[in-house]
């Protein structure tokens, strides 16, 4: 079973590693610590890949594309065959991701885990697990099955994509409806009222508004027991709420963390796939890098859940790890920093007096 | 005269450029707003530089390098020296600054504006004044044609680098003691007290830090009425005060207005350097662009004078313009957002239900 194989693979990070690249800092022509966050982004990823000498060279987003049986509900302001559409709009270059991504020097990979409609064009990789979920406010929105499945096609794809060289691996996320799962999933795991979650998500409001909180409420009750009642929790709310996209993210982050690859998050979703994946296993939070803090009001929540900082705070709400790859320039310059900058013994300048 | 001739020569930032831009931005295969500071950006980048298509192709940070006579009071852990010997250090690209321009494919030019001591190497630009300010606790630490010379200093190279072909500029300072300076002018600017403006700077604790905080408070007592009595208020108090790097920044800052090129604060330093450039002329504000808030405790005041809200949160207090450099990416990001996505009709995706 892979999703055990990985549980097994996972290892702390490497203190060691991170001491060094502490030490290393310390000796570089700058008083000591006066590169704050960036310094402190150095260590973790020297942590997290077990090195003295973190890279951020080699760099891919992996966009998890699905479509949600919740929509018949009416709680989204874009019609599903969006998920489709802006899947082709992945492979045609043209969307955020991809400007995004192209400027920092990342790969995209774009992961058609379960969209409904045809998607038009070509590009992208076809792991369909089934024709969107199921609505989640009437049956589960999955079978185990299907979410172990969605789990292990993100956990080889982390995998295969680290054994043929990575330094930092991001998700995305693309699929209509989709802030309604992850609000349920944020309530139910951080604990936080339903009302405290829910957002306008890509731009609703009015009644779409409160036929989404209504929805994340009710799912809310009817889950409030789950970690009691089973033996594999993560699998099991990733049954209950969905989607596809959400546990192929959590897989990813799993597959990364069992590599050594640091996981850059990107917001409200990918986050929610974090809290899931931190349910099936505690130390993949080392692994996790937070790239911002987004406008929905549960990203919030879920970071400080995590207890993870955000590198930015801009008021983005795309997904499609949009946000993600606009750090990946910082996570670059700082193992940079610790490659390139030249030490006071070696530039000749006098230390603290 | 230089200064007078460019202050009539700085106009509004372009509405109508904002507007398209903005305009441009809702058409994108994107919920509208969903990119936040992002897009944000990519309006006032269109303002400044009065185009539909802001650029960030052509970066240039320019290091202002110059020493203080306020060292001799004992305000600084780092010896004087090190102001030259980090001017080597630029010379030889061993510097944060160094690093973090290379990798936002910017360029360097480091500018000798009065360093007390001699510089080994070469690579710089001498503009030397004199070798180094007058010890401000005791005299005005330059003449008011020092302070002229120092502003259009900044002003000239700011000119002829916007007539050769440039879309962004930063500014960067080097000079042991100008936390004292910056302290001074930020105290007097903002009207905060002085207790609330000082800080550790490159790190002083204790004594030396009772000693900068006594120098400052002397300074803002002595210079508190300084704006009725004068007729160039600003560079009245950049003679007061100091230092030669300052003014050479403030002198940058309206060089770039004055010729439509945005300009990305760095620091506390630079930041100080602007409230002194918005007291020679207001609307230069409208060309800056915050890049952090420094954990230098003045520098939240200052921002928050000029009503600029910083990019990035990450405690740096380097200088250098090592926070400018840093964010330079995600400008170049914003404007490829404008350039490179598709629209929705483009791309044949739906709009909102």
């Amino acid at each position: 079973m892979l999703l055990e194989t990985t549980l097994n693979e996972i290892r702390p990070v490497d203190a060691a590693a991170r001491r060094a690249v502490g030490d290393r800092l310390d000796s570089l022509t700058k008083p000591p610590g006066s590169l704050g966050r960036l310094e402190s982004l150095a260590v973790e990823l020297a942590g997290m890949q077990a090195t003295e000498r973190p890279r951020a060279a080699r760099k891919l987003v992996v966009v998890m594309a699905a479509d949600h049986g919740v929509c018949a509900e009416g709680i989204s302001a874009y019609p599903q065959a969006v998920t489709a559409q802006m899947v082709a709009n992945f492979n045609a270059g043209g969307a955020a991701i991809n400007v995004l991504a192209r400027h920092a020097g990342a790969r995209v990979v774009v992961v058609d885990l379960g969209v409904a409609g045809a998607i038009p064009g070509r590009g992208h990789r076809d792991h369909r697990i089934a024709a969107g979920t199921r609505n989640l406010s009437h049956e589960p929105a999955m079978t185990p099955a299907q979410a172990r499945q969605a789990v292990e096609i993100g956990i080889g794809l982390a995998q295969a994509e680290a054994a043929a060289g990575l330094d930092l691996l991001a998700g995305g996320d693309m699929g209509i409806g989709n802030t309604t799962a992850s609000s349920i999933l944020t309530a139910l795991l951080t604990q936080a009222a339903s009302t405290a979650v829910v957002g306008p998500g890509t731009g609703i409001e009015g009644e779409a508004l409160a036929r989404k909180r209504s929805v994340v409420a009710a799912a809310v009750a009817q889950q409030a027991g789950w970690r009691a009642e089973q033996r594999d929790p993560g699998l099991h709310l990733l049954a209950a709420v969905g989607g596809f996209e959400i546990a192929g993210l959590a897989g990813l982050m799993l597959g990364a963390a069992s590599r050594g690859v640091p996981f850059v998050l990107d917001g409200f979703i990918t986050t929610a796939a974090a809290l899931v994946a931190v349910v099936i296993c505690p130390a993949v939070r080392e692994f996790l890098i937070a790239s911002h803090q987004s406008a929905e009001p549960g990203h919030a929540l879920a970071l400080a859940h995590l207890g993870l900082q955000p590198l930015l705070q801009w008021q983005l709400r795309l997904g499609e790890g949009s946000g993600a790859a606009l750090v990946f320039p910082l996570l670059d310059a700082a193992c940079k920093i610790v490659a390139e900058m030249a030490t006071f013994a070696e530039a000749g300048v006098a230390g603290k007096t």
